[in-house]
């Protein structure tokens, strides 16, 4: 199934089911109200909403309306853990390559990055950037998952994942350096996170959503309408299950 | 006003009011069933709850029960953004000595980190230690701020502050110097963080809730019953409001 988030004045939005070519949209209210409300509880609420996606997907269901994502927030607002991680290496040997870092990383540990979660911003909404501080942005996949107990396997930790999203990684270049040095982290250099307007049940992805832990999909970035590059799940060299806080 | 939140299985608790001794409290469902509620909505909610906390500070109101701190949880138990600050530049002079490290500060900027904030643990919860990890401890003030506009003054950021608590932040050393100067932040080095039995509003601190931003009192250390220190949050290099991620 396919789920979005619609801005209703409050922080964590109005659930919607979406149709799977993201024309037209129902309310999820009757089973979660927000997607808070699903991840928690849900081995319990997933079930009733795959069965109002595959209505929707069947055919007419009265309270549709047409899918717009110009109204959507994130499709999860905000959260209380987001967790970013490197999982293509060559990403990394670029940036130290062109800024002459050197990133003193440990074989076999995934660089992993603790990020701020109370705003994500929506796939419509204006963004506002000072220029000074040297805007960058990157196309990356992001997975909500469910309770996973700490020291959990790869293999585990990917059962765990519930829904995947797109999202634009924004950077402020002019911050990132001197925060990276400093070794804490990031505060300035990585503002507000900006999501795609549906998250998706792994299903949705078909044969994309490979046994190796990577989703086999293009993601097909643009910049304001020109071509900017096409990665592809499948080079990630850690897989979606090793990107993990508790994999150790 | 003091506030604690007792477990009840959920994941954000039971809000209660604490009396001034810390003896007697009374649920605050009525006004607040969870925290987090409260400080979403603090303006509404919070003048009833202080209304609730002169009755019980004035003699028995109905409900009333023993306070016992091992039944709570943090009085925050998670949140959607934790940001740490390094507000004794002593503290860090003393790391960079001990361990022979270079940290490459920002003269004006304070060192601020993003910081684990799904899972924050109880006053008297037993928290699991591997040997190995090399655990440390740290005792410090923690608060709770209500919505701040970015680019907002120290003086409008402390005009902000709601609640304060005191926390041990809890580190594994073991991995505190890789993740430093790999320069993405904390993952394994900073896990789950403890905090104390209650929040309590800045009028409770009275002169020690100093003009001048800071928490003018010293904080008690001890270590399986022995005493360790007592820094004092008059010596802060940086004011409570110069904290903020949104400070620039």
């Amino acid at each position: 199934m396919k789920l979005a988030t619609y801005k209703n004045g409050s922080r964590d939005g109005r659930l919607l089911v979406v149709s799977r070519d993201l024309t037209r949209a129902v309310d999820a209210a009757a089973v979660a109200p927000t997607m808070q409300q699903l991840i928690e509880d849900w081995a319990a609420r997933a079930p009733r909403l795959q069965a109002l996606s595959d209505r929707l997907n069947a055919g007419p269901v009265v309270g549709e309306f047409a899918f717009d994502p110009a109204l959507c927030m994130s499709p999860l607002p905000r959260t209380h853990q987001f967790v970013d991680a490197s999982a293509f290496l060559n990403h990394g040997h670029i940036m130290e390559e062109a800024y002459q870092l050197s990133v003193k990383k440990t074989p076999g540990i995934p660089v992993l990055v603790q990020r701020q979660s109370d705003d994500f911003w929506g796939p419509c909404d204006d963004y506002p950037l000072i220029e000074a501080d040297n805007v960058d942005f990157e196309g990356e996949f992001a997975v909500i998952v469910d309770d996973t107990p700490m020291a959990s396997t790869p293999e585990v930790c990917a059962s765990k994942i519930r829904l995947v999203m797109i999202l634009n990684d924004v950077s402020m270049r002019a911050h990132l350096f001197r925060e990276l040095q400093m070794g804490f982290g990031f505060i300035n250099a990585k503002p507000a996170t900006v999501f795609g307007p549906v998250a998706v049940t792994p299903d949705e992805l078909g044969e994309a959503w490979h046994a190796d832990g990577r989703i086999h999909l293009n993601m097909n970035v643009s910049r304001n309408g020109e071509w900017f590059g096409h990665p592809n799940g499948r080079e990630m060299d850690w897989s979606l299950g090793s990107c993990w806080p508790a994999w150790a």
